[in-house]
């Protein structure tokens, strides 16, 4: 997506052909860094102090950490290390490990002296099914906002509500929850985006609003107790959002707050759709409700909130006074029967086991 | 209620027995300074300045304005001056307003070097007033809270969410919807407090958490977007909030955000009560969702976070993108069919015109 009238991807092999530039989230939405990664150290410390975030992209910048430890030092020992190393720095991420694998995989099988190479064509492979599934998923949540669009009369302004970020900068290209949005903008929809602004780590605040500013879409930023309130007075015609892990039947854990939005599409009768990308479907657990823990995270992140200084320098300030103490559920699931439906990169269905098989038959 | 170990309150008389004391507000929770009222100008100054907030604890700083100003210039000159002056204050504030009539009405009729002592007396009346009502409140909210309790088997923790900051410093004294929360850990039955932060202002984080932290009741902080997940989780016993407007058949017009809480309450079977003087119920209206209007509020309360700083300095920082638009809804409606009662200072009822005038039957 665009950012000062350029297309940009928050990861890409810089024009020297070898080095890596992501984007240093920790600074947006106040500042927009580009940081080159050149060797294994640059890419686990990328990961590790979250200079990138979201699934795909950790995935994508641990494929690309591999290839510059290649780059380095292609022994057996090398790739065992580089392995060692980037799996060490966020273990609980499911795409880092199976990027991980996957080039182990690849690479021990080879020659030392081809490994480079394969390493940068694989990261290169990684990051390009990432965009097409994304892609995938913006062409049927577009097909499913030009309906909606057209079917209230083509209204000057469509709003959508999403929550959190499952942005592009998320992933390698597009997102997953504004994909179909980036999609109807280009295609001449006029979607005006209500951003929720997802406390306590404000991804929405700095993320989703950031990335929309920059490519151009109408947006609002609203604290996350509004959304009930604007789907009572028609102020939203539908929601989408991301999520983190949907179970075969349907239920979505997103982040929390999501159950709370989704009540109040059901309540006012807003359509909720949850957009993902297939693979992230666990179809060995039914009850989101039961069966999925909730990480609880650092209390700090509730008690302190980060921003911009009039000084211009960053910094967080104490929001609660200094005795009393705060719990930060990171996730909540909402239920399969509060969502009208999956968009997927194999097209839109039910939230519920039936539905996924329809489009997953591999997994029935 | 208690601030470090004595009971204290948000305005009372010093200790010379003219001047008037009251908490500056703005500096909670990271300070906590009591400021020295003494002219008519201050009292202008603490309620525009919102040292002060809070619909009674306004009315209650006004009479006392009033008395301030007698006390310097009590000719019907100076009446009317100070009755201008204190209500452009906050021009919308309806407890202003009632008590700046009830007590211009009530000097008017004396002779001037009578009205300084009859407005301190009446500034003292209308506090008790409110601390009698709160009180009541708390009295018929205590023995539900008790009930549930003991219905539940004596659990060691009973938990209540509450929403933004319904407390004694928005009182005179108790609060509202914390009246039956105190008078329950008062009474020694184990009450456990979920305060939502209640973003934009912060009110619960900066407010309800020192209120609570400073009397020893045991609270725990988190952001708005928790509350669902709690009640899925069968961790809220009960809700209580607060209402700045309620209708003849029981819409709830609160802080924004509580009609989220409701839902969440509605859809995991979690009481969900709404605590209230009986005078704040606006017999005119009926559908609190058609009927009210919605103040929008600045959007740099939503761009910006105030907070303290490592330095110890109180200062704001910009957590959205510079060029992103912003709304900031004050308020939503809570409809009756989501409340399960009203706690008022004459009883529990049901939300609705039949339970509303089953407490207030002068309204029939």
């Amino acid at each position: 997506m665009k950012v000062n009238g350029a297309p940009t991807r928050p990861i890409a092999v810089a024009s020297d052909g070898w080095a890596v530039e992501i984007i240093d989230q920790t600074r947006l939405p106040h500042a927009f860094v580009k940081v080159r990664l050149e060797t294994l150290a640059d890419a686990e410390r990328a990961i590790r102090d979250m200079w990138v975030r979201g699934a795909p992209l950790i995935g994508a910048t641990a494929a690309y950490g591999m290839a510059l430890a290649m780059r380095a030092d292609a022994s057996e020992g090398g790739l065992a290390e580089a392995y060692r190393r980037l799996y060490a720095t966020r273990p609980t991420a499911v795409n880092l490990r199976w990027a991980l694998d996957d080039l182990r995989g690849r690479l021990g099988g080879l020659a030392p002296e081809a490994r480079p190479a394969a390493a940068y064509a694989r990261a290169a492979a990684i990051c390009e099914e990432d965009v097409a599934i994304n892609a995938a998923i913006g062409r049927h949540g577009l097909a499913l906002i030009r309906e909606l669009w057209e079917r209230k009369g083509r209204p000057a302004r469509l709003n959508v509500l999403t929550h959190c970020n499952a942005g592009w900068l998320a992933t390698v290209d597009w997102g997953t929850a504004t994909a179909p949005i980036y999609m109807a903008h280009d295609a001449g929809v006029p979607v005006h985006v209500w951003v929720d602004e997802t406390r306590p780590r404000n991804q929405g605040a700095n993320l989703t609003a950031w990335e929309l500013l920059n490519h151009g879409v109408p947006h609002t930023v609203v604290v996350d107790n509004t959304g009930g309130h604007l789907m009572q007075h028609g102020m939203v015609d539908l929601c989408i959002v991301g999520t983190d892990r949907t179970t075969a039947r349907g239920d979505v854990c997103n982040k929390i707050g999501t159950y709370l939005k989704a009540l109040a599409a059901h309540d006012n009768g807003v359509p909720f759709y949850v957009a993902l990308p297939g693979p992230t479907v666990d179809w060995t657990i039914e009850d989101g409700l039961h069966e999925i823990p909730i990480e609880q995270r650092d209390p700090a992140e509730v008690t302190r909130i980060a921003g911009l200084a009039d000084g211009g320098q960053l910094l967080s300030v104490a929001v609660t006074p200094a005795g009393s103490p705060a719990a930060n559920f990171g996730f909540d699931v909402t239920p399969a029967r509060l969502v009208t439906g999956l968009i997927t990169e194999r097209g839109v269905c039910a939230a519920s086991h039936q539905g996924l098989l329809s489009l997953y038959p591999e997994h029935r």
